[in-house]
């Protein structure tokens, strides 16, 4: 009798992402670019590392005195107090009080997946979770595949070309009483100050829990401060919420995908409730999260010469990207193409939508090579001085000769 | 109105390890030893490395062609391929055959967690699992709080004081059909030919799905080849199977938490769907997992040098244990503590049971400041020329002096 397999039932599984990526790398053109990285680029085409940290490696690697023991399930507790500190000032006084705190999670997912097994397990009559970013965003899956019920926008006003702060408020109306709102960059949508005070009063009164996403702290001002500073709000207006703060991003550290859940509570006894219950969650997701990646980070943020080495690097990475944006909207003036290009450098961050219509973005892949999103969303750091005549005469090309 | 936090109703979860370390921390007798590391320790009595690591950490580092990108949600291609090799064997027909195959894992319970994830969700007939190993495995709660009926059994056998394989076979007449066999280092056990053949036999007719845990290969003989012969026999036999490989310990790189989950199915087909849904799992859990670890074990498995120094320094740990074993079974011997201790040598590997009484056990932590855990299974290499004679002293007057 031939042996029944056990993975008989199990159909190939659907891919979810990689496809652009890998009809460009089957592309024998010789100009085609891909605009589509997740990482920052630096000005040579590679992936971006900040100055300060190839240093540190070979320090760590050369220090006798580090221990390789496991780490704890919760992680390097001075990996997550600097991160803490980073996230919300050193002197603050919800950390003063210690009902700040958070867990060393793993990957770009990990952050998502421990503070959703979370909610699953202890805000039972409430399972609705919306996901406001500027883009669709991986963790939406996350949540899906734990039974929540998912909605998703994205700030992105495409008719208006802008960062829309009135979807937000659009999708607060619609929301019920306490569901989970996930939100990503929200110092992007440059809120007024009447707009914050709107936005956490209905946020407040429909009892919602908000789950911040902080991919890449320091990217959309190039001031760390600055880009957190909603945080802030929060906290003075006594919201409890998560937060997921990704490390890697920002110190170019991608391959060791490090970062933390936040956990905002009302008081300190309320905090190490909530964090023991992540802690079980976390020692049966990884039991003993991997150190280098945070080794390097907190050599980093302790020391206070290397941290400003670290902020006047990113600094650079932020000057640069907006030197490539008014490069790329002069040069589209100079051309002569149709539309306003303002709205490429009134959007901040790496990340930035073209404005471009389907076909247009349609055209430049397939007739210029170019491999752009099908959102038209684009990481403007793929574009550097090599390249960026080519793309933006495809660009031209692409609103002269395509419907808009 | 005073706000409700949101975490009120949720409570202090219970600790469920780390109290007795606690207790040792706290103790302020100067004489007191903790016998229950999860690590391996060096004689100095810190935390084994082996000698290649630290030059390759030194080389990693100081490397300007490494590409510090994310890494894919599979993992690193080359460090999953070396480390079947390393498990299976070079010329493995069935790594020739395409039908073996792992993703990276993160942590000690990375591959579990995905591995049970996997199982509830494609094995939904029979969410039974039955662990069998040298001792409470911290993956039964893996299981346990995914839905899963667990049963958990020890190969102690603490009155005739040995691994007894006849617990396996007991434990495998009352196993339902189609259940969930997660086995821990099975080649302790020392099974013979026909024991061999006939576990098999049940187990095939049962329709049992093995999860093999291999937690340190080559800490059990010293030869990499022997600890998991058993893996052969199962291949041979057609079965399919899921298998944990860490490689944290045997490199001594326990900071970074690094492993794969095997997954051998009848053919390259199959394998790809089990791998395509695995993959799906991976990216929720964790999307890009760190790479340092990888990087160093694939550094050194993939140069034959290194592989030998390697393989020099795993002996060396092996030659230790059995020596310490040897010294603490002779001292008992000279001091004419009643009893067989030859159940000491008897067993492998860095973790074995004194076998003594709860009495006993107790009496060396209370009495004399050595801390045991309750099973009595101690970690040998935290026995060293400074406090061997203590230790044997003590548990010979634990042994006169408490109740057996």
């Amino acid at each position: 009798m031939p042996t029944l397999s056990v993975f008989k039932d199990v159909p190939l599984a659907q891919k979810i992402e990689g496809s652009l990526l890998k009809i460009y790398k089957q592309d024998d053109y010789p100009d085609k670019f891909f605009l589509a990285y997740k990482v920052c680029m630096n000005k040579e085409g590679h992936p971006w590392v900040s100055s300060v940290v190839p240093k540190i490696r070979m320090q760590i690697s050369r220090d006798p005195s580090l221990n390789y023991e496991y780490s704890p399930a919760m992680g390097m507790k001075t990996f997550i107090q600097a991160s803490l500190e980073l996230l919300f000032g050193k002197s603050n006084q919800a950390i003063a009080q210690n009902r700040i705190g958070g867990l060393h999670t793993v990957g770009d997912s990990g952050a998502f997946q421990l503070g959703a097994q979370f909610l699953k397990t202890w805000r039972q009559n409430s399972q609705i979770v919306y996901i406001i970013s500027a883009q669709k965003e991986f963790h939406g899956l996350i949540f899906q595949d734990m039974g929540f019920v998912v909605h998703e926008y994205s700030f992105w006003n495409s008719s208006k070309l802008c960062i829309d702060p009135h979807i937000i408020f659009d999708v607060l109306e619609q929301a019920p009483q306490g569901c989970v709102f996930v939100i990503g960059n929200l110092s992007n949508c440059k809120l007024t100050h009447n707009q914050w005070v709107k936005l956490m009063s209905i946020m407040k009164n429909k009892q919602i829990f908000p789950f911040f996403d902080i991919p890449s702290q320091g990217f959309i001002t190039g001031d760390l401060e600055e880009d957190t500073r909603f945080l802030q709000y929060f906290l003075c207006c006594e919201f409890e919420f998560f937060c997921s703060q990704s490390l890697s991003r920002n110190f170019g550290i991608y391959d060791e995908g490090v970062g933390i859940l936040v956990v905002v509570a009302l008081n300190n006894e309320l905090l190490l409730c909530a964090l023991s219950q992540l802690l079980t969650f976390a020692r049966s997701l990884w039991l003993n999260p991997p150190t280098m990646g945070a080794r390097i980070i907190t050599t980093i943020l302790r020391n206070p010469t290397l941290q400003e080495q670290w902020k006047l690097s990113l600094k650079r990475v932020v000057e640069n990207i907006m030197l490539i944006k008014e490069k790329v909207k002069e040069k589209l003036r100079l051309l002569g193409t149709p539309g306003s290009w303002e709205h490429i450098t009134d959007q901040n961050g790496t990340h930035c939508y073209l404005g471009l219509s389907p076909q247009q973005l349609e055209y430049l892949v397939t007739k210029k090579h170019i491999y752009v999103p099908k959102s038209g969303r684009i990481n403007f750091t793929c574009i550097n001085t090599n390249n960026i005549d080519y793309i933006v005469n495809s660009i031209n090309e692409a609103v002269l000769f395509s419907g808009s």
